[in-house]
């Protein structure tokens, strides 16, 4: 298991004895903490893992994998390598980056304090906060082994930040309000794939004063 | 109450009457959904609300809108509303942008299918549509009236993403590590100070299968 296929497919098919098969695959699922004792028993369940297998696999081998994911509660779908490394790159690796992104931008301010960022957070800044706590020295590997997706996808979202952008920089509230819009239908349907919470705010216990 | 000050303030000022005083304030505390039926008891809960008046305002008005919003279990702070909207740009304006940005970016791949996106979004995508879900006619109106203040914070967001892209590029894993470690300690203080909850995944209830 893994975020990135293409580089570890690459690496590790040269090196395989006769009559071993190798299956490539990845849950997507998890939360913002690494390492065995971050799972729980529900981890898997109606998330998807992906098997990346390569041309030749033996359909058996595929077949009781699939059966082991199942078996932890998770949905399976199969796809190749490269296009696994595209998709992640955007449901995952672009996210990661932006999060840390401006959570960074935000410590570096000078005109605006830490304490008051701290404070504030509750303004939406937060929500960003939980992907930036991730461990460091894996979405270091994750971008440099998967760094032709995400540059690519990394392109896509600054075309359309400097729309945005431009349309704030010129009061143009037509090109706002519809970009708004058409947003929230991905949020409809994360929500009714059960890929998250219809409670607002994630379902978060609100906190009483101490 | 709104997210931007200075814009309302110069609008008002102007026309208040004699004896009236003009105290802008704003909570900041809510969730992706707008209007009076999305409140809750404990909205206002060791949240913080900033008041912005101005100057020559009779101090008991600002004393007695302090006392108001203490009453709803709120904690408040006073500065200059210029200061506000500046705050405001990197706690909550910035991450709607950017929120829109990304979902927006996710939805016009043609590589990737939106069904493809709405499955693997607890890669880490789905943080960013809760966000994204919120009101469009209000945030145009945001952008729109918190110009300046946006797109000076927007410009430092876009500094430091160069920064990232180039070190994605060049593969200098070194900038990577530093900037993914740094981010982890605001994480940590906007728990420490209750803002967030430090159950993993946002405390969300991991969802059964049906």
């Amino acid at each position: 298991v893994g975020s990135v296929k293409e580089a570890v497919v690459s690496a590790v098919r040269p090196h395989l004895p006769e009559g071993v098969h190798f299956v490539p695959g990845h849950p997507l699922a998890g939360t913002e903490h690494s390492g065995p004792y971050s799972g729980f028993a529900s981890l898997f369940e109606n998330r998807w893992s992906i098997l990346t297998p390569v041309e030749g696999t033996d359909p058996d081998a595929v077949a009781r994998l699939r059966a082991f994911w199942e078996a932890c509660g998770s949905n399976v779908d199969i796809m190749d390598a490269d296009h696994h490394d595209l998709v992640l790159a955007i449901v995952s690796h672009l996210p990661h980056l932006i999060a840390y992104n401006i959570v960074g931008t935000a410590a570096d301010l000078e005109e605006v304090t830490k304490s008051e960022v701290i404070k504030y957070s509750a303004g939406g800044f937060r929500d960003f906060t939980r992907l930036a706590a991730s461990d460091p020295t894996m979405w270091r590997d994750v971008f440099l082994s998967n760094k032709d997706a995400t540059l690519e996808i990394l392109g896509r979202f600054t075309e359309e930040l400097f729309a945005l952008q431009r349309a704030i920089r010129r009061g143009d509230g037509d090109h706002l309000h519809a970009y708004f819009t058409r947003t929230r239908a991905i949020r409809r349907g994360i929500i009714e794939a059960g890929q998250d919470t219809a409670a607002p705010n994630f379902g978060r216990v609100a906190e009483k004063k101490t």
